[in-house]
Order: structure tokens, then sequence, then C-alpha cells
């Protein structure tokens, strides 16, 4: 089979990317969220340039520089902004600061969304458009980090195509990772335009598989007879069931909307323990300052999650209110 | 003449500055203080490290992301602080959420002070002594951006030691350009065993003269005989006189304590486009976020500004205020 | 399963390394070679620094310039040598001018080797302790390039320790794709010391993959029951008897000793465009200034490779010849 | 005074360089050539690009990896050519392994040619030319080292524009320091197409004086009434009268053709360190692989070196000979 992506499978499933999205795409795949994301902003912004995204982001939290590192120390500007979502009014008057042009400070060059969010939401179609118009007015590309895209794809119930391109994504990270995949990430270029050279970027990371063909038979699979909607639509099932059933229980409180696979619920005093102890497995979700001050759980449902296993949890979490 | 720094002159100069804070230094010298910083921190904090900072800092807002060029993309980590100034807390709680170390997050190794502060203000050597502790606790060292330090010296009335190393400071940026100089920034390491290699990074970044002694004699003028304090203080008086000045004009408010050479004040509608008008230079000052909506201006005094300079601009506020 | 690597299976995996190599290793992995290598070479080599390597090996002509993205730009200094190999007088020379220390050079601080080479070649381990002392004398670290690792076993026969670090090595990236792997190397150090912070490099790189599980399932299947051995000792015989029958055939030149699973050739006139419309598949293998003038072509043959599939190779060369 | 080159003073300066060179130049100041050189190569090439230059240009050999830290790691492809001269032919060999483009190798973005050379030869106008015609071919831009431009200039006797833009360079990197500035080198773009966020780059490196007027003051003085030329007509005349000394000294061999301010010679055994005894100043010339095995001394000239100094080191070189 000949070896870095020039084999068939390979060019079918770029094939079938063009067809999902409805528009000719150019893809290049990676092994895992941060490596596509910091790709994909090398691509956008140059060394002394910057990225716009919520402070509480993926690619400014979780991936120790990664940004940082693929595009040669660009910065990335945070904004705040409730419930893991960027305003159109953050982003303005983040460019107000920066614009005129300045050049004592970075260059603003690309707006970062994440879909769904790190709050576990997703925005709608209007919302991504507010965004992208006011970046697009000052010649910001707009990226998306879709490492759980499917997820707000399902919840949203529109195509891929409305989510992303047509409103004004132009780099798309869509991960298949976290709904099933080995480890399968691609970045989707929605103009061709956009793709100067990022074969070289691409290599020089080390991110190109020699036997690419196992890593479009991940996509293939995935992508085939609807089996990702189905995923993703299994994990965020499972996710509103058991906001709806914590909801219920004294003292629990699920503080941001259940748009995808995840929950973020505060305890009552001592519930966190006695669940990890009766084996539960969820994170403390912290920031820099959180409102919560370090109260915060983040429970992650998948598409192997099952109703009972939900209602066992659930049923546990009432047990320990009652004892 | 010997070149790059091996004639007499440099020599002597290095002396100095060992003798002026009362320590063996080490010495280097750049033509810019956002050059001088980038060197100081790729040196204490490797490309997945990170480095606390004032949000509203120099290295932060206006160097054009020099420190992510210089330590090949280390992030700066940034915490509020009212007056321009870092607060123990603010740094304690940032080092909770990044420690326990967890790979996911950048890994703290650096806190960055400045002295005067943006703001005009100073840090007192407790003040400094409570930041360094905690840095010293989590293994960060401490750097200092001295592009003012002389005028905040001034201010304190304390040693050079005192200010810096017995304070906890590790790594200088000490500026004579704002006070005097063609353009010369010294970096001086306070323990030798912080340099290693360090010549490489300096000379590698095209910051070493051929000729230094150019350099050096800047510095020997501006240090010898307390030339440096007499400049910083003339400096520094003229920003308290026009602060005092401004606080008794009707509508005009001076938002900072005056500490060294910088007023930061807003003005009554239409006084700002008058003094302009008249010939007055200043710039408006604002922040992503400013309370004051782009109303704030400083105002910069120089050890070449007058009494007379002074009460000129005085006078002319308050015609302002009477037309 | 716990993510990240925090698996039962990629805690055993991790002992398996140290049981092959017979000494406790610190392993981590990536998903190519480039990746190992340049997140290797970053480790010990500062962006001031500069590794020796060969003007032909995989690090300097064919990975884009990854250990440069890796390092931040630290320099190859390419050494030259017979049959892909180095040799301790070019090492030592190169040393020679770099050494006594200057800083208008870069700072030697790493070498690198191919084991086997990028001309199918096998250093023994006496040549790479060779090379290694004179490293070790000035400072220097050595990486060892292993994506053929295996091959080069085979052909010598002696242990993996043997060839590795009691033979002086530091730092090895040993390649499981080459020899039937989907996508598995391996960084191996083989000092705790050498890898302090490391895990931070390795998650900023985007190589860590979540479901590490899958990296290291392939690694118990490579290294179980000696199948790595046995695939590469395939490899390596079917390209034994390949060069033997094509060194039969008129025209035909073996140039470099056939010791793992690469045959390097000269066709005479005609018969590598006759093969290729054959259906055989093999490269031009070019250098600058290379002395064949392009006409030096790489046969490799694989774990898959049959003796009937070697003879029928050969088979239409004869007839190639014959016609 | 406005500061950061926004002065009167810098602007009238830009407009000189327009008049001498013939043509609108686009025109940013460094402190140091290896500064200057790396700010030009990385506005020419991306980090995944590569330049061609001399195998011992000041580039690749002393300027401790500046151009892989402003580039982000962009390499160096380093061709040789007699006399410190790329000839092209082997930047068309060079170019001919580059291309047809292929990811697995670095994709070449520029060509750097020195004038005068790290030989002290220099390149006729058509030599450059005849580079140039190649580069322009392959979609390489050119940048000229020119930090003896102009000892070159004088050699030629041709004007500043048929040496640069007209024979095809894009990117001049003209110094004045060897030539009797304090600091100060120039980066000269003459397309203002290429500077397109030049000045962010520039900002960003740490290189821009706030008090820019010195800065330009050295240049209005370099350039006013010829003295710049001047200046090295007369270092170039000494280093001529020196080489025809020592031509006609036993022993003594001048290698080089002396074309500038550098006499590279060879002494007979023993005269060297009489004549460092003696007082004399001059360096050793090694390369890695020379082949007069670091027996060549480089003599250096400048605009201060009178007759009566190169009589004396003569008359001396002459003793050492006789006793």
């Amino acid at each position: 089979m000949p070896a870095y992506g020039n084999d068939e499978l390979t060019k079918s499933v770029q094939d079938l990317f063009s067809h999902i999205f409805e528009t000719e795409c150019t893809v290049f795949f990676a092994t895992t969220g941060s490596a596509a994301n910091g790709l994909a902003l090398s691509q956008l912004v140059p060394p002394y340039g910057a990225t716009f995204c919520h402070e509480f982001s993926h690619v400014q939290m979780d991936e120790v520089g990664t940004p940082e590192f693929y595009t040669g120390g660009a910065k990335l500007l945070t904004l705040p902004g409730e419930q893991g979502k960027l305003t159109p009014e953050a982003l303005s008057q983040g460019l107000k600061f920066y614009f005129p042009e300045m050049t004592h400070h970075v260059k603003p060059k690309a707006l970062s969304i994440t879909q769904g969010t790190e709050a576990g939401t997703v925005y709608t179609c209007e919302e991504i458009m507010a965004l992208t118009e006011i970046a697009k007015e000052f010649g910001l590309k707009t990226h998306m980090d879709g490492a759980r895209l499917t997820n707000a794809l399902v919840h949203l119930g529109c195509s891929p195509a409305e989510m992303t391109w047509k409103a004004g994504v132009d780099v798309l990270c869509f991960g298949a990772t976290k709904n099933g995949a080995l480890a399968a990430e691609a970045i989707v270029f929605f103009d061709a335009a956009d793709t100067e050279d990022f074969a070289w970027r691409h290599k020089r990371s080390g991110h190109v598989w020699s036997k690419n063909r196992f890593m479009a038979a991940q996509w293939q699979a995935f992508l085939k007879d609807g089996l990702w909607l189905k995923l993703a639509g299994q994990a965020n099932a499972m996710a509103s069931r058991l906001a709806e059933g914590l909801r219920a229980i004294e003292g629990c409180e699920v503080v941001y909307p259940t748009q995808i696979n995840e929950v973020f619920v505060t305890f009552p005093a001592g519930m966190a323990e006695g669940l990890l102890e009766k084996g539960a497995s969820f994170y403390d979700w912290v920031y820099p300052g959180d409102r919560w001050n370090g109260r915060l759980k983040r429970l992650v449902t998948s598409y192997v999650t099952t109703t009972e296993e939900v209602d066992a949890f659930l049923t546990q979490a009432r047990h320990q209110v009652d004892s």
C-alpha cells in the first residue's frame, strides 16, 4: 500500500468529508485534538499574531501550550464568557483594544471557538455567525475546536455545513476519538486557499502516519451509515438522563445546561467522596478563581454508557443523601 | 579595542554593578528593555513552562510577544492586582491551580515583578519579599522588570541590594534608557548558577554589540557619582509636583499614588483635547475592560522636565477649567 | 480505562521494556519516528545547542526540519561518512572546531546515530562505543535513531542492552512501525536523570494518546515471544536473498553491504524502467551531489515479503538483461 | 522627540536610503548584523522553509543559530563554493534535489548571498544576477548579507542599485558598524510587498530603539557626503597594500584575492607567533575540514588603519624571516 496518505482509502475518506460537509474540503489528520488545534492555528496565525479564545478553553488551559509550540509563540488572548461561550461583546471589546494597529501589541489573526464548549454547552449557528462576522470584519480567520463536534451537532440537529463553514468557520478540528475512534482527529479546511504549504507544516510536526490507511479506516467506519451521530446521540442522551436525575436530588446543583455529554454539578458535602468510594469516576473541575471554590465536578458520559449505569449512579447518589 | 565585550571598560563596568549591588553580579547588556526581559525569561523558563505576571504588565501587554519569542512559546499566566501590583493572594491562588503538577497544564517556572509598575506605583521591599517567598516555595525564580528601577529606588530610599536580591529577586532587568542613556539595558544575575550557557542565548539573539565599549560607556556615565539617582530624582519630583497640582484642579482625578515619574489622571470633559491642542503630549492609557472606559491619561515626566514646564502645564489645565 | 497512559497495560509494557533492555527504562510513546526523534533531541539539546549527525541521516534529510521544530531551532551539524556511518575521526574533527567554547558558534550538546543506517548498514557495538566515548568526553549525550533497530539487532545477534546503553547510548528512539505495528514508536531513556520535565514536552507536542492502551497493545504484541525479532529476521533474510541475486545479474551493482532490509543498487540502462513497468515498486535514492548521479535505487523488503516475491523480482530482472 | 522611529531624523534618513539606492526603499534598523540577517530571513522563510547559503557564510557559522532563532527553526542548506562564493551550478544542483516539491524535505524559500564574502572576495554584479535568476525561477527570494557592503561597492565601483536590486536582491542587510558606526545596521526592502507585518516582527525581537533618532543620526553621518565610501576605501586600500607586501615575503601565501579589507594568509613556521608577540592582532581562520589545517590567518584592516601601520607590520614580518 502506498505510504503517507497516498493510498486509495485515504483518498476516499477525503471525498467522504467533502460529501458530509457539502463542500470541497481539504483534510489532514492528526492523532490528538491538541495537535490538530496547534497545527490549524499555526497555519492561521504567525508568531507575532494572536488568537482570541475563551479564558477557559482547552487551547488555553489544557494543552500545555501546544498552540504556542506550533505557532512559534503566538499569544492566546483570552476573553470572558458565561457557560464557556464567547460573546460578540467581549470579542468586539478585545478587538477595539488591539486595533487600530499598533506594533507594541500582538496582531490578532484568528478567533478560536470550541463547539461543544468546555462547559458542556453548545453555540447555536446564529451565535457562531455573530462571532465570525466580527472576526471577518477585522480580517481574522475562525478556527473551531470540535473535539466534541458530533455531540454538538446532534444537540442542534442542524447539518454539519450549517454549523461550520456556512456559519463562517474557516478551519475545523474535528475529533472522532472522544466518540469511539482509537486516535483520529481531522483538520478540515473549507477554503483551499488557506492550505498553502500546510502539507509541510503537517509533516514537520511528526503527525503524518506512514501507514495512513489505518487512520483513514477509523474515519471510514466512524462516518459510515451515521455511526458517528448514533454514538454521540447515545452519549448525549445519557448525560441528559444523568442531569435530570441529579437535579431531583437534594443539594445537587447542575450548574450549566446539559447540551452534550457532560454534566457539571456541585454535590452536597460528602457526596462526591461517597460516590468515588463506591467506584464512580469523575474529576474536580477547577479554574483559577472559580466561583465554586473547587467544588465543581465534571461527569462525562460516553457512547458506551448505558441507562443502567446512569441509573445506578443516581441511585447511589440518592443513598448518599439518605445516609 | 577588543570586540564583543572583552574590552577593559566593559570589565570595569561589570565590577561597578557588583559594587552597587553589594554582591558579585553577572551582567549582560541589551539595547531595549523588551529584549532584556525576553532574554532573562528565556533563561529561567523552558518552552513548556510559564511565568506569572501582572495582567497589565509590560511583558504581557506591550512587547508584541517578546517573552514568547525568546522562550520558544512559554506562556505568561496573568494575575489581577490593584494599582499594577501583584498580591501574594493572587499568586498563591494561581499556584494552587497549577500544582500539584499535572502535565495538561504548563509548568510555572518564574514570577515576573515590575518595579516601578506600569501604574506608576512601587512595591515596598517587604511586598517584594512576600511574593518571592511564595515563588521560592514552589521552585519559581523571580525576574524583576526594572525599566524604571531607579525611579522606584529613589522613591523607597533603600539600597539597590535591599530592593533586589535581598528581597529574593534572582534576575534583574535594569534600564538606563528611560533615565538618560542612548540605549542601555542590563540583565543582572545575582547568582552565577543561573547563568549557565547564557552567553550563547545572548549572542544568538543578536544583542551583543561588537563595539560593546560604547554600551559600557553609557553605564559608566550613568552610574558614576550618583548621576542615575539624581536624574531619576528629578523625574520623580516633577511627577509629584504635577500630581499635586492636578489634584487641586476641579474635575481632575489622579487615580494611582504618584510614586515614580508617571501620573495617571482622568480629566474633566474637553480638558485633554484642550491641553493637546496647546502642545502638551501624553497618551491615552487603555486596557481591555478598563474601568475608565478609555478616559485615563498617562503623563510622564523625565530627567529633563523642569519646574517651569510642570507649572506651565498646570496653568494651562486651570485655564481649561475656567474657560 | 484510565486515560493518557495511566492504564495497567501501559504500565506493564513499560516494565517489558525494562526487562528487554535489562535496565530500568523510562518510556514515552509517539506515533511517528520523526516525532520521537524530535522529542528526544529537544530534551537533550537547548535552542542554542547543536547535534552532530550524518550528512544523509533521516533527521537531517527527511523530516522537514522536525528536530529544528522540536528543539526551537537547534542546529544539526552534519558530518560525512562512508556507507551511512559516522566515524570517530569525523566526530573528533567536528568537535575540535566547536571547542574550545566560543559564543559565536552553536554549542554541541548531542550526537545522533542511526541504527541501522540510511544506507542499510549496521554499526557494530564497538563502533557505537567508539563514537559515544568521544561524545561523553565533550559532554555530549547520545541519541540513537532506531527506526530499523530490530533489523540491526537481528543482524548483529547481540542483546538490546549491548547495542544501546551498554555502548553508551543515552536515549533511544525505537520503532515498531516499520516492522509491523500500526503506528508505534518509543522514546526510551536509559537514565531517569535525563527525563526531567519530559512529560510536559511530550504532552505539549500533541503526541500523548488519550487512549494510550491502544499504543501499549501494539508494543505488547510486538515484543511478546520474540515476534519483533522474527519479523525483522524475515525482512533481513529477504533483503540478503535479493542482494545476492542482484549481484549475479550482469550490470547490477549492489553498492552497500546488505545488513538489514534494504538493498541499494544501480541497474543497467533500462532495467529500472522495465521493472517498474512490470509492477515492481522502489524509489530513486538521491542526495545532493550523489556520486551515482541519480541512478541509485533503494529496494526495501519487509516482514511480509516472501521468497517467491524476491525470486519473481530477480527473474524479471534477468529477463530485462536478456531482452 | 517622538519615540520608536516616529521622529523627523529617522524619516529623513529613510529618504536618504531611497535616494542612494535610486528606488523607494523600506528601511528598518537593528543593532547588530546577526539580528538584521535573522530578521530579514524570518520575513522571507517560514519555519518549514529553507535558505541556501555558502557553507562557510556568517549566517551558517558565526551567529550561534540566529537565523534559526528568528525563523522558528528554518534550515540553512549549505552549498560549497571556492573563495567564499556560491556558484550557479551548486545552487542549481541543490534546487534540483529539493524540487519537485516533496513534503519529506524542507521547502527552499530564500537564497542568501554575502557581499563581500567571508573570504574577503566580492561577487560581480553579473555573478549576483546569475544566482538571483535561478532563485527567482524557483520562487526563492534573495537576501544579501552586506556587513561589508560598502567595501564591496568600493571594489566594484558600481552603483548601490546595480549591486543590489538591479541584480535581483530582494532584501539587503546593510552594515555601518564595521565601517565606523557605533552600532548601526539597516534592513532594506526593495519591494514594499515584502514588508507585510514586518514592523511587528521587528518590535517583537526587541531591536526597535525607543530613542531611534540616535540610530538614524549614525546613518545620517555615515551616508553624508560620501563618508561611507571614503572610510571603506581607506580600509580596502590598506588591505591591498598589506597583501601586496605579504606576497613579496618568502613563505607567505595570500590565499584569496584581496578585494575588500581582509587578507587571508598562511605564514611560514614561527612568523605568526613572532608577530603576535610584537603586538600584532589577528585571528586563526579555521573551518571544519579546512585545507590549511588551522594555519590560515585573517588580517583585517579598517577605516583608521594607516599606511604607517601596514608598513610597520610588513617590516616586522620581514624581520621574522631574516631572524
